[in-house]
This record gives C-alpha cells, sequence and structure tokens, in this order.
C-alpha cells in the first residue's frame, strides 16, 4: 500500500516499531520513523493492527482482514471507532491483494469497497483509491464494514450446491451409459467397446445431466407459482428450501448450458474419430463385396437431420439465456425484459 | 419491499387503512399500524399510492409505476412532490420486481435508480438500497423521474426493427434455397430432397441473412460520410430514417454475429448426419464395383479448403466484434479503440 | 454537444466570433450569439478553446483533448484553472466523440469521466451527464486531469506485446510445420500436398501458438515465486521486465484462448473438407477390390479418442478462465475466488 501511495504521488510517512530495519524494505520518497511520530505527520491513517495515542481528529482507515467469517460480533472497523472516538474511522482496502496494491489494478477486481459514517472522510478516502487507479465503490454506512471484512473470505458460495449437484447427476448418468454401451455388451456378445468410454459414453451423458439441470431450473418457479395459487396470495414466504432453490437457479442453468456446450463439442468432433473412419470404410467394404448398391434408410435419415437441427436451436437459444446472465448485460436490462428472455 | 428492510435490519413501521387484516402478511418485526400513525413514527415513508397528512419535513420514497409509457404528462414523483411541498421526494425502488425486493438482488439487475432534488434524501435513500443489497444509481435531479417511471414499461424497443428485419430476410432466402434444392430438383428429376429442409436448406440461407446483415452495419456509415462530403460540413444532423439506422447498427451486427455462429453450428455437424454417411458408403461402392481408382478433384478439394479456412476466420473476427460491444468491455474502450476494432 | 444538450432539454447559448455565419449549424432552440455575451448568459460554461473575460464565478467546463500523450507538463484543465482563479474549472465530456455527443450514448463507450477539485461543480456537472443519457464517472480531483485528457490517444497500449509475440510465434511454427507437411514430403517423394497449407498446416500451427503462449502466462508467477523464496521477502519488488510481464497475462492468455478456439474451430471442419471424403472412399475402394475386411487398429483407435477428449475439456477450462476475466465477472469475484479459478 505504501508503494503505491508512493507511486500515485502521496507523501508517505511509515510508522513502525524499529525504523531501521524496516526503512529497506520501503522506496526512498517514503520516510519510515517510529509510529507516534508518523501518526502526528498524517492526515490520513492507514492501520492495520498496532495502534497509536496521537490519532485525535485524524481519518483512520481499517484495512484489516479476517481469518474467518463474522469471527466477531462487531466488525474490526466497529471495534476500532469504538477505541478511538475522536477519529473518523474509515473501512477500505481490505478486499485488495497485496500484489494488485503494488503493481495497480490490472486483472481481477478493480473495486476498493468503503464505508464510513463520515462522508467527507469517506470521499477523502474514495479520491485516494481513485487516484491509486482503483474504482472506489461507497457501501453506505459503517453498519456494511462486516460485510465488507467477510467478502475477502468467500468462495463462490452460491456454486457448491450446483456443483456436487452436477457432478452427482454426471456420475449416475455416466453409470448408466457405462453398462448400457460398454459392460452389457461386453457380457452378452464379447465385444470390446472399451474405446467409447472417453467420448461416447461420456457424450450420451452431458446432455442427459443438461435436460435435467435445465428442468431445475424451471421447476421451483412452477412450485413457487401452485404455491401462490394453494395460498392464495403472493405476499406470504416461500418456504427456505424453495427460497434456497429460487436463488440457486443462475448457477444451476450456467452449469446446464456448460453441460450443453461441452455435449456439442464433443458431437462436432464425432466424425474426426479413427473408430468412425473405420466402421465407415468396414461398412463400405462390405457392400461393396456383397455388390449391394442401395443403403439409403429414409427414417435414418429424417431422425438424424432433426435431431442436429433440434440441437443446435436449442444450444443458441441457451446460449442467448446465459449471455443475459452476465452481470453487465443484466444490469441493462429491465425486469420486464429479463423475464422474457427467461 | 417491507420485508426486505425488516431483513436487512431497519426498523419498519406498516401503515394500513385496516391493519388487523394486513398483520399476518408482514414478518412479526414489522409493526402494522393505521397510517397516519405509521407516517407520524418514520423518517424515511415509501409511497405506493394511498397517501397521508403528518408528512411535513419528512422524505418521501415515490415505488410507484406507471402501466404505460408517458402515461401522463408529468412524473408520478413530480405530482406527489407538488402536492406536499412540504416534503422530500425521492424516485426509487419502482425498477425492482416484488420477488427481487423480497428475496435480495440475485440474478438480473441489482440497480436502484434514484433520483431527487435534494442531495441530503437521495444519500439517505441510496444507503437504504446499499444496505438492502442493491446497486443505488445517482439519475440526477426530479426531471429524471419521468424516464425512471417509463424504464419498467421497456421491452427491448432497440431490437424490434432488427429482429423483423432479419425474419424477413430469413424467410425470403429460404424460400428461395427451398425452391433451389428441393421442389426444383423433385420437378425436373422427380428426385425426393425433402430430408434437406431441416439442415441443408437452413444452413444455406444462415450465412446470406448473415451477410445482408453485416453490409446493412457498414452501409449507413458509408451513406454519412456521403452526406457529410456532399454538405461540405460535419455539424449537419442527417436525416431522421439515416439517424435511426446509425442507432440500430449494434443489433444488426450482434443478429448477424448469431445467423454466422448458428451457420458454423450447423456445418459443423454436416458429417454427422446419416444422409452424408450413406451417400460417402454409396460412392465408394460404386467406385469399388468400377474398380475406378482415383476420383480427386484437385479443384474441388482447393475450393472447399480456401471456403472453410475464410469461414472460420471471419468468424473469429465476428467474434471479437461481439465481444467488444458488451457493456462491460465497451465501457473500458476509448472512442478510437472501439472504432478500430470496428 | 450543444444539439445535445437542447435535445435534453437544457437552455442554450453558443458563443463565436461570427454569429451569423454559425447560426445555420444549430438547431434553433440555440441561441447563438458573440462570446462575451454568451458567457454573460450561462451558469455551465464549456470551453473547447477560446476564452473569454466575462466568467467570474462561473463553472467551466473543459472538453479539449491533446493530439498527443503527455503533450504539456501540466494538463489543459489545469492551465484553464490558472487562467481564471476567479472560475470553477471542471474537466469532462473530452472522451466522448462528436456523433455520440449528438445522438446520444447507444454503442461504445457510455462514461464521461469528471474531475475538478470543487464538488458541488463536479455535481452540476455530472447531473447535465446524466440527463444528457451518459454515466458520469467521478475521477476526484484536478490532478486526475491529465489521465483524462491522455485516455482518448490510448490505443489498446496493452495489447501490443502480446500481439506481436503472437505473430512471432505464429510464423515460426507455420515456417516449420509447412517444411515438414508440404515442403518435405515435396522434396522427398514429389508428393504435392499444397492444398494442406490453408488448413492442416493452419490448424497444427495454432495449438503450438496457444501452449507455449499458456506456459507464457503462468511461467512469470513461478518466477515470481522463486524470486520471493531467494530473497526471503514479498516486500521486495520484482524486476522491471518482470512486473511488465506480470501486468501482460491477462492479454497473453487471451490470446492463448483465441488460437485454442480457432483451433477447435478448424478441427471440427476437417471432416467436411473435400480432401477427407476423396481420401476415405479411395482407402475403401483399395480395401474392397483387394477383399481386406478389417483395418481397425486399436492403438489408433484409442490414441484419437484420448486426443480429442482431452482437447474439449482443456477448451471447456480455457473458457471459463476467459469469461472471468470479463470485466463485470472478474469486478463480481473477490481475489480468493479470483485466484482459486486461475
Amino acid at each position: 500500500l505504501a508503494i503505491r501511495l508512493v507511486c500515485s504521488g502521496f507523501k508517505v510517512v511509515v510508522g513502525s516499531r524499529n525504523p531501521k530495519r524496516k526503512a529497506s524494505l520501503f522506496p526512498a520518497a517514503a520516510e519510515v520513523t517510529f509510529q507516534a511520530e508518523a501518526a502526528k505527520k498524517a492526515d490520513v491513517i492507514f492501520v492495520a493492527g498496532d495502534l497509536a495515542d496521537v490519532l485525535v481528529g485524524k481519518i483512520l482507515v481499517d484495512v484489516s482482514n479476517n481469518t474467518e467469517i463474522n469471527q466477531s460480533k462487531e466488525s474490526n472497523a466497529e471495534y476500532l471507532a469504538s477505541l478511538f472516538p475522536a477519529c473518523t474511522v474509515v473501512k477500505g482496502f481490505n478486499v485488495v491483494s497485496a500484489w494488485t496494491l503494488q503493481s495497480g489494478a490490472r486483472d481481477g477486481n478493480k473495486q476498493v469497497l468503503i464505508c464510513s459514517n463520515n462522508q467527507e472522510a469517506k470521499r477523502t478516502v474514495a479520491e485516494i483509491a481513485q487516484v491509486m487507479g482503483f474504482t472506489p465503490v461507497d457501501m453506505g454506512c459503517m453498519s456494511s464494514a462486516c460485510e465488507i471484512e467477510n467478502m475477502p473470505l468467500r468462495l463462490l458460495p452460491a456454486w457448491k450446491i450446483p456443483i456436487f449437484l452436477s457432478l452427482g447427476l454426471f456420475l449416475c448418468f455416466f453409470t448408466y451409459n457405462l453398462i448400457r454401451q460398454v459392460i452389457h455388451p461386453y457380457i452378452r456378445e464379447q465385444k470390446n467397446k472399451l474405446y467409447k468410454i472417453p467420448i461416447e459414453v461420456v457424450n450420451t451423458t452431458l446432455p442427459c445431466v443438461a435436460y435435467v439441470m435445465l428442468s431445475l431450473v424451471y421447476l421451483p418457479g412452477v412450485l413457487a407459482a401452485c404455491s401462490q395459487l394453494y395460498y392464495g396470495t403472493k405476499y406470504r414466504r416461500f418456504p427456505d428450501w424453495l427460497d434456497q432453490w429460487l436463488q440457486h437457479r443462475k448457477q444451476i442453468g450456467l452449469l446446464s448450458f456448460f453441460c450443453a456446450a461441452l455435449h456439442a463439442g464433443y458431437s462436432f468432433c464425432l466424425p474426426l474419430r479413427r473408430s468412425h473412419r473405420y466402421q465407415l470404410i468396414e461398412t463400405a467394404v462390405k457392400q461393396a463385396v456383397e455388390k449391394k448398391m442401395n443403403i439409403w434408410v429414409e427414417e435414418e435419415v429424417w431422425r438424424m437431420e432433426i435431431y442436429i437441427s433440434v440441437g443446435i436451436i436449442a444450444l443458441g437459444l441457451l446460449s442467448l439465456l446465459a449471455i443475459t446472465s452476465l452481470p453487465s448485460i443484466a444490469n441493462s436490462l429491465n425486469w420486464r425484459e429479463f423475464s422474457f428472455i427467461q
């Protein structure tokens, strides 16, 4: 943070218990001195843990993070504010990684979430973040500090259930298809079809998973409508399990799309395979030896044409759904447009 | 709204003409009382329709919606402000659906558009929205209320003309290709080629539509340049039809990309079809019976290699254009970069 | 700008040295008069170059642009502020093209970057931008003016090195594959394989480029970790070349994905080609004439099945990486989630 502040043209004073040992770590432009000394000189003070006494009337920026979610009842920033009632505490910069601070916001999240009960202090810190190349986001008053402190600890919580669900479904359908396409022909006719496992078995499993997941996206909406009709009101809260389900629809739908897209990729590759080539040549040779000229089966032709045609159209429509779930697209649609597309 | 406010930790008083009947609908934490009573107790008042007399000096949040665009000359919020000159009126929360309010912003648009002539009141309401998990967007002063009220009624207005245009083009080219590939061979040679309709006829139609749409993206720019050269100035407004056309270029271009992507999908599937397999085997059997060994036609080979090669490169470039039209990408490009890519 | 302001309902007075000649260019609603006259009448003044004397106490909006990056040491806006100490200068509207100003923000970037040392003036200009249909972005105080003035002159600076790098790699691998697949068979066996150039040679070149680029994404992270282990501290700055390399990882990775996606497209098309068809028929005829029935090579079958299977899975994972690099997705991930996915 000190390195980045110096790079952005701010005058930085670093406070330390042992300034001589720490001095080598910081750029020459940053003055390294004792904590009390440093706190006296600065207008805005970034606090990571240790505290000093000379802070009256200054802006304290709490950049601390927790090690687990909801570590204590009170947020670090609120605790800091209660220790120094004469200071203005601002929560910020805790969601940014050390490397991003040092090198500037390039990849990943450029947002610095800021909250404070003092508008003026919040604006000062927001302007510091702006000059450093980040996007300050006003998260309102101090009561949001707890949320901001929990944020860096999150690890895709909304994705956990949908991912385990799709893995479970994949395993079930994969086992079924493995038995049906590989093990059964082997037991009954002693045919070695093991080569089908990496592509054909996977490729018949993926659309099954995609179908079930897609139906799980639309089912809770139907259940919710039924519940509303049954109770005769739309103001009654849904039961918790239905509420949770309704809130995971986006993730379930995107995993369904991912399976469908993989299925398309595998299908496009089917005629590339050696096994396809060998089967084709074998059939041709057999027909030629028997001098059978007409092998055209109209029904088979029509079935395949319609399968593929419907598949491509379905993937096209599903990709529209996936695109509208991108945050920047969703934010440009109103509620009516969003539900129209869905 | 009341449910969500209670969940976000606010103290909520619900005003009703008949508090006893309504009480069961709200969470226990929300106090339900008579309207005048409720209005007295609150600092910020959300108004959906009915009004009370005790509102002097309070912040009124107008959450009402219209049933049609530009219903009356004045916006609801401005009408409310004229009825209660002693209050500060803030427009907000009307673009959010009831379910999103209840369950929190998960899918779709998380933005709450807010406008008011009073900065302080606007900030108070923005902080409420923030704590509730939405993204408040400052839409400026009260004159934006009309726009905010019209927003939830919009249904993809910019897409209507481009979609009908592409459907029209699709129908024309489809009819032409149907006559050429199916009806003509049937009448002249009594050959049944009906199986070509779902894939081959559609697949030759899609690139025609994509080409014409893509040319319609770049044509108005050329016309605009010609008009500027003709009149010798770039400060003259373009005629209305050209202006409209220029403003629909993005949508026309994206539909062109959608057709091109579907065409790619259909083409990748061509060798998957039974009909392709049968034709291949038939040709092989015929050649084998006649013992003709050399069927290589260099010209045909080259034509196909170049077609496919150019097609893939074109789709790659078109997908770059489509990606830069995503709002979040477009917002990170300056005007010079955007026109360079286009 | 004047046309758009009139359209958005503002009262506009245009100042000119020669009002009579200019009047025809502006809409009837805009009053065109002499500069001094116009400056007297207005509250907010947009300045493009020429200046007047009657500006005391007004808000001056500097919309000027530079013709080259860092043209002078001081930004235009700061120079303007030094000339008129009695005015409040706001930098803004310089990043918007003339056509976007005239027709409203449809395609491309809708953001208007604003900076000023005066909060009140900044808010006034932000509200004007809002009413005109743009998204005002607060860029902090006047020291950001230089950055805002440089912005429209940028032309994808972060992409230059990665693009030249991938073009260079493509050329090297293309030459190698051309010699190996076309020139060598011609010299040794006089076989004409020129038809392989547009698809097969390109298709074996693309994954090589994609692999090398992908390794160049992950290599600098390893080097950085080694450097930290060697020096025993994570607070030491990396050498400049490593820093630059770390900052270009996103672009290198996206180009790697682009090559991989093109490779998938080319591969899907392989069985579409005439040459594939002819080779298949020739083999079948040869086998039929020699009455060889069994051409199945188990090893070849397995090799191809595994190649394709791994390829599709790799492309699926790589597309997840590409999606998380979209700005709107990256902004919704915290640092821990982002590095988990990477």
